[in-house]
């Protein structure tokens, strides 16, 4: 019982505090001190530092996807209110921390892939998970009419990812939710007209 | 002579050793290690390794700025032409790592901006910069008759600069160019058509 408690702890304050300092910037002794257990915890609980990122990585995209099943997947609601939905769910839950921590998964990819195969790839597991779920969304607004009738629903989506995750990271950068707003205005404006 | 010759191997080596690792994941010592000069050599050199960051940092964007002068100011070439010559000149300049290691802006603002206000600060100026060449070639594209009357180039130049950060990112984690590639298509085929 005291066991899972201290595993518990250790990803709760862990994503916390790698979520603010970096994957690098966070070391085993800082995320044990912040988590209360004792250092020889982590290793009881997580074969490596790779592991333990894994794990918060899943834990931190479990919160996302129930966004994406809310927004995106909300068939009772028009398919680009659902993608403006989806868009401000995920501004409302970065702008908690006046978007200063940014998103992790566009963190783990500047910072992380590059020396995690395992992580390089669960990113990627995600991405394309997140861009299903918009392009199921443009294609319930083809379909009903509302898009272009020569746009490429999954191109578009991808297109979609990236250029949030690159809002996310300027918003990150001046602290402010307003080249998120932007991306959105931008998207609906003349992208998505 | 040869401090100077210490400065210029600690800063060539220590950007390249940065941009591969993350500014946390390279510490002082891997860097006067790969540089090949006395521990004792940074501190001589730079006060901190904020200040160092902001060196690196400033020499990076030397050749993106370049970049900027050759692609979009350059006036002999159709608005338009200018702005997809930008894409393809940063797509071949972080291609040359197989997009292993990103572009250090969109690193940096993923990794330090926590932990530096200068950098952050640094950041914000050189995104700016970026944003009002893109913009100096959209308004030249829409007095050329090029873009919908209606169309903001300050909102859309921003667009792109955020939308080309964030297809960095995913190719960087994909490590292939087809997020640029497919950022670049729905740019000109649907964004500004």
């Amino acid at each position: 019982m005291a066991k899972v408690s201290h595993r518990e702890k250790i990803l709760s304050e862990g994503l916390r505090l790698v979520h603010e300092r970096g994957f690098s910037g966070a070391s085993v002794r800082d995320i044990v001190q912040a988590a209360g257990v004792p250092q020889g915890s982590f290793t009881n609980h997580f074969a490596s530092k790779e592991a333990f990122g894994l794990e918060i990585l899943d834990l931190y995209f479990a919160t996302s996807r129930d966004r994406i099943r809310a927004t995106l997947y909300n068939d009772a609601l028009p398919p680009l209110q659902r993608l403006a939905d989806f868009i401000e769910a995920n501004k409302a839950a970065l702008n908690r921390d006046g978007m200063k921590n940014g998103c992790l998964l566009g963190n783990f990819s500047a910072e992380v892939v590059e020396s995690s195969e395992a992580i390089r790839h669960r990113l990627m597991a995600i991405f394309a998970e997140v861009q299903a779920g918009v392009a199921y969304c443009l294609k319930a607004a083809a379909k009903a009419g509302l898009l272009r009738a020569d746009m490429n629903c999954e191109d578009v989506a991808g297109f979609i990812v990236s250029s949030l995750q690159g809002a996310i990271l300027l918003a990150k950068t001046e602290r402010d939710p307003a080249p998120v707003d932007r991306f959105k205005r931008v998207l609906f404006e003349v992208v998505l007209r």
